[in-house]
């Protein structure tokens, strides 16, 4: 089968060395030259934003997929109309790439996400109290286009592009669930993962699984995750972030419609990693089992401040040498402070021990040029 | 780094597979257009038995590896000369490559392998008790070039090529260690796995792993894999085959210098497959941990008797739906009988439920066209 996917960075990458498993070929669009699915697969140069270079890609394809939302959805859905198949569909992209229609999609589905307003130019009054977060409606990605209004004096900050402005969620825990349907409406969770933030970068740090969670959270989430299921009316895998916030109370932070930095732990955390059920959900086959073996953790390689160009890691060896430790590159020559260049995922026989090997690990890897 | 392999099969397709979590770039060389390395590395259409061809495809590369051992050897050797790393040596692919130097390699280091005389013309009389299994000295491969002669009647069928003519071991079990040793002298051995075998196709049919072996057994196999290690003198990855007789004494059958069958269901069972440690090999990092999970088996895929053509896999939504099964397939397009076009891995939590897995998965799957 043709497999078409828009973005050829890292997340695609991973999709097509799991996907190896079977006899498919693999076409990427994206404008880097030497993204990192260049040389894994049939790569076309070009923009996934243009209309006319998302539609004559995905013309002979039998199915397009994404590995980044922000897309030409446009382009997608006349793709739909003129019989390619596309996973997850134009629809759901186009909701979940605008955070105006992401929050209405919750509230139109009973699905808890922090309160809002939308600033778009037709109200001059802000009502929502401070703390507030300002999200971008478009263009946010990796924490970028997000910010905390903290108090009047604050607002000469306000982004004056379109926006949803949300209550600021007091934050025990960020929580993921990567969940998966096919067309034959089969559905798939994995384990709940926890993110621990840099609140420098802003960016994953470790993820952990699995997390304890009380029963009472864990219903939350369960019905967060069936909710969104009925509602998302697309096959496709999906990564729904999740605050828990201090009162024990779970709220949906934001949804990705694509493979996601909080399940590469599942790569050897899990029966079948995400890259796996997102292959199965692309050519609604069975979903695969998602069984957690032990704990398991990730740590993203970012690269160091201070240091631009050709990469170099150091440390790498060491890292080598730690048993149940698995390093994962993305063929990216150059770094810059803060580019994601690869991860490493840990697996550990409790959750103390795995905090501690990522902490061991993370000390030891240094990303310079 | 730029990592050139002589062979493009499916052992070099999940050797690079696995690779692609590192930064490398892949070259391959093989004379089938089709090989299923031809669209994830670069790839050079050409023979890998060529001195020539070998030459000019190796001088630019960091390392040359093979995933197949029927290569010009001579051109490996002149490689070396000229300074490009070649993992495992030339010396040691010559002489596992010729049977009759494998058989004097064991004898020489005191490795236990079947009695034997050699077959190459110098004498008229064979001296060997029946039965005795012929070896071809060259050429032999998945079965071929191999033959048990009987009695002086089936003398009339003996090949009259170089040939080791060797004892016919009473055969309990048929197991397969593999080993790894890196240039800094580092060396790690995977769990023994037992081989099943398909009287008819001479294929491997099941690998299971581990095997439960006497300490008596555990003992000799220890002291062979040490000896072999001792004596290779070359880095690189091997697979030692070998009969446990049923008098409870082990012998080396043969020896493979790369990548093997019965190793696959390492991809899931341990905690590193063979495709990781033969990477760590050929670029001299730190071995890989080697530990088992679990039971682990595999089961070749193999074309169907009486079909040849455009491959039709059956049964394979069906395996898809079942925990803890792996498929993999080589991404071969024409199917003929006996072709290896995949395997599924099996995990299971002990030795008789991973039996029975296999032969539900084998009764479900066939390869057709």
């Amino acid at each position: 089968m043709k497999i078409g996917i828009l973005g050829g960075g890292q997340l695609g990458r991973m999709f097509i060395q799991e996907a190896l498993k079977y006899d498919d070929e693999f076409y990427t669009l994206d404008p880097a030259s030497d993204a990192p699915c260049h040389n894994i697969s049939h790569f076309t140069q070009g923009s996934f934003n243009d209309y006319e270079t998302v539609l004559n890609f995905g013309q002979d394809k039998d199915v397009v997929t994404i590995e980044i939302e922000h897309v030409n959805a446009d382009a997608l859905a006349e793709l739909e109309n003129q019989g390619v198949k596309v996973v997850p569909n134009a629809k759901i992209i186009k909701t979940i790439q605008q955070k105006i229609l992401q929050k209405e999609f919750y509230k139109t589905h009973d699905i808890p996400s922090p309160e809002f307003e939308i600033m778009d130019g037709s109200s001059d009054e802000i009502k929502i109290q401070f703390p507030f977060v300002q999200k971008l409606n478009t263009g946010g990605y990796d924490g970028k286009g997000v910010q905390i209004i903290h108090s009047s004096e604050d607002l000469r900050n306000l982004w004056t592009e379109d926006s949803v402005l949300e209550k600021l969620v007091d934050i025990d825990k960020e929580l993921s669930i990567i969940v998966a349907i096919n067309e034959n409406g089969e559905t798939k969770t994995f384990p709940v993962t926890e993110m621990v933030a840099d609140p420098k970068l802003n960016l994953l740090d470790f993820n952990i699984c699995p997390v304890f969670l009380s029963e009472n959270v864990e219903n939350q989430i369960n019905s967060i995750t069936s909710k969104f299921l009925k509602a998302v009316n697309s096959p496709g895998l999906f990564a729904i972030e999740l605050f828990l916030d201090k009162e024990g109370k779970v709220w949906v932070n934001e949804t990705a419609p694509r493979l996601h930095n909080s399940g590469h732990q599942s790569q050897e955390g899990n029966a079948n990693s995400q890259f796996e059920q997102m292959y199965r959900a692309v050519k609604n086959l069975p979903l695969a089992d998602t069984d957690t073996f032990t704990f398991s953790g990730m740590l993203n390689i970012v690269g160091a401040e201070g240091f631009s160009g050709k990469v170099i890691y150091e440390g790498m060896e060491e890292v080598l040498k730690l048993p149940k430790t698995y390093i994962h590159l993305y063929g990216k020559t150059e770094t810059k402070p803060g580019r994601k260049m690869g991860h490493i995922n840990v697996l550990a026989d409790s959750r103390e021990e795995l905090m501690e090997k990522l902490v061991k690990v993370k000390a030891i890897v240094r990303v310079i040029a």
